[in-house]
């Protein structure tokens, strides 16, 4: 895996811009910021390269961040895998991106595409978008494919336009997502009361979209309508995506802020300053059990316990029909170096056990909505 | 404030012994840990220093470990508060001692006796100990005193006889402690199933205490009766004294543990892990509201959410029926930058605000029994 400014396309539609590079393209962003003409635009979060040195995915490397921007560049599946399962990118909706311009990257490369969508869509167990964007780019490939029986279209080798298809399915489900971002944070911002004060918990927004998010879009728009009276971020340990970069995301859209350790969300609760509790979710069971950032759950007891309003904001790919219920969802356990180091240093004795699952699952029962790009559940 | 290893009496009663350097007191540790002969042996948390550069506080810096042993050496009250404020030295008991001692030092340095006493019990305002431990002090001090007619023993001047009866006094509270320590760890022992799985928050052991502490010291009494399977450590953001100290204590004592993320505590409840959860206090009101460190409110509640008894362990000296309910309790909040920085590195954007309470306030309806030096209640 190479680190380092790679060529980016930029902006929307993907690939309809010339090539931008990742330090151009975050000055960009630092501009647009300062004139508040960030709206819509895309962080290079994950952008598909087409340069001299062939097809790659760049991902802007969420484990630096907020110190550094340092994009990752993968040129095979391999790669691709390797910086899911390091979380270089994570999040629901930008791993379907992942999964999908994961299969387009092999389909390019010759590759075998179905074990390649197999191995993405295994990278990390949980988040069930990974496995739903890799298998809708392998069924786009696999439907332009000779074998098929569909008719390439003339000029190009058969396994380019089979190659083209998974890339074109990559951003159809990039350009949905953008869409369906802009319909949650609509939706969802019915359910906030004026001068709403929000709780929420890890990373739901740009950095995990091809739009703004899902919790962290509705509470975008909440800004935007002055609807918005503070943001307090759990820090979500142990990899801290809430104090990292949630914080960076409200940070750059001027929104009223303030970190708290996640066991301190408790008393915050009790003390009457919460009025919604809003997270995302990276796989809703058939029975409504939301699996999330661990955390989450705690959450939502205490949400309960205290009247607050527990909702989670998900587009429906991440409903997963096969799974009935929260035993059938597989929690993914990580190692023990996430809790007891951090950036290198020992944070408990040399040789300490962790128990680090990086989900936990929440009963529907305690979910008082559920807000997608259809409507609110 | 000077740090190094200062002149340390070792070996309890506190005084009897010569002096013993740190260094030379953490190697005795060892060596008597490795041979299994530490019960009982007093770590160097707090130590009365009355060598020939005259009296003086030693404490070991919590906020140092595990990674290194360094002694912190106060030879003025003002020392002595910047040094608890700072959380050189925390924890309920230790804090009692701390300000017992703390006044006998003002006594012999014949400063302002009572004024000190004043700065020490609002050095931190939630714990009730460290008041209760600096007015016993002076009490005892003012007892002895010329102006309160007790007549002084022959042989010494007035004042030093004085400053004699406040350290006689702070010793005396330090054997109490061990002392109570000890009944604590037979009373709550009686709570435990065998092969009992127990879930612990922040640090409530050997270095909170003159003896082997409180919730720490039942768990001591476990693992030695051969009635602990499991050590379940909440890491304790954002100070990390159960990933620090905990997991330390836990260690030497040859303890199988594991560390998690506080906000891991809710998935390990679910997942019926946990037999019982056992927490320290830092000030029970008269209406048996427990304010003890951040995070234990929300165990309460998820404990009692999944039927897993809540058990606080502490001596009746944290009582303080002066306070009749929570909302007389004042908790402290301390500075954004213990939640934003981590160990000098920034772990949040720059300028973030943070929630940083100290503490919480779990109401008596949650604690399913408390342990005293007295029995359980």
């Amino acid at each position: 895996m190479k680190r380092g400014a790679g060529s980016l396309p930029a902006g929307p539609p993907p690939g309809t811009r010339g090539p931008l590079d990742a330090a151009r393209a975050g000055r960009e962003f630092d501009r647009q910021a300062a004139a508040g003409q960030t709206r819509g635009m895309d962080m290079p979060t994950l952008r598909w390269l087409d340069g001299p040195g062939g097809p790659a995915i760049a991902l802007l490397d969420q484990t630096r961040l907020p110190a550094e921007e340092v994009v990752v560049t993968c040129r095979s599946v391999g790669e691709l895998v390797a910086a899911i399962r390091r979380l270089v990118v994570r999040g629901a909706p930008v791993l379907g991106l992942a999964g999908a311009y994961g299969v387009a990257l092999a389909a390019y490369q010759g590759q075998d595409v179905a074990a390649a969508a197999a191995a993405l869509a295994g990278a990390r167990p949980t988040a069930v978008n990974l496995a739903w964007g890799a298998h809708r780019a392998l069924a786009a490939w696999r439907a332009a494919s000779p074998d098929t029986g569909n008719r390439p279209p003339a000029g190009l080798p058969l396994a380019q336009r089979a190659a083209a298809a998974a890339l074109a399915e990559a951003r159809s489900i990039a350009a949905a997502d953008a869409a369906a971002s802009a319909a949650m944070a609509v939706h969802g911002l019915r359910l906030l009361p004026p001068g709403a004060r929000v709780l929420t918990h890890c990373n739901t927004g740009r950095l995990v979209s091809a739009g703004e998010g899902t919790a962290f879009a509705v509470i975008l728009a909440a800004h935007r309508a002055g609807q918005l009276a503070k943001l307090w971020v759990d820090e979500t340990r142990p990899l801290l995506q809430g104090a990292r970069l949630t914080a960076y995301e409200a940070q750059r859209a001027g929104i009223d802020y303030a970190v708290l350790p996640d066991a301190a969300a408790a008393s915050l609760l009790a003390s009457g300053e919460v009025d919604v509790v809003l997270t995302g979710a990276d796989r809703i069971a058939a029975d409504g059990s939301v699996a999330n950032k661990v955390g989450t759950y705690g959450l939502a007891v205490l949400a309960q316990q205290h009247s607050v309003p527990f909702v989670v904001v998900a587009p429906l790919s991440t409903i997963d029909f096969s799974t009935p219920g929260s035993s059938g969802i597989v929690v993914e356990h990580r190692t023990a170096a996430e809790v007891t180091t951090l950036a290198g240093q020992a944070i408990a004795p040399p040789g300490s056990a962790a128990y680090n699952p990086a989900f936990d699952v929440t009963p529907g029962r305690l979910v008082t909505a559920l807000v997608t790009e259809r409507g609110v559940v």
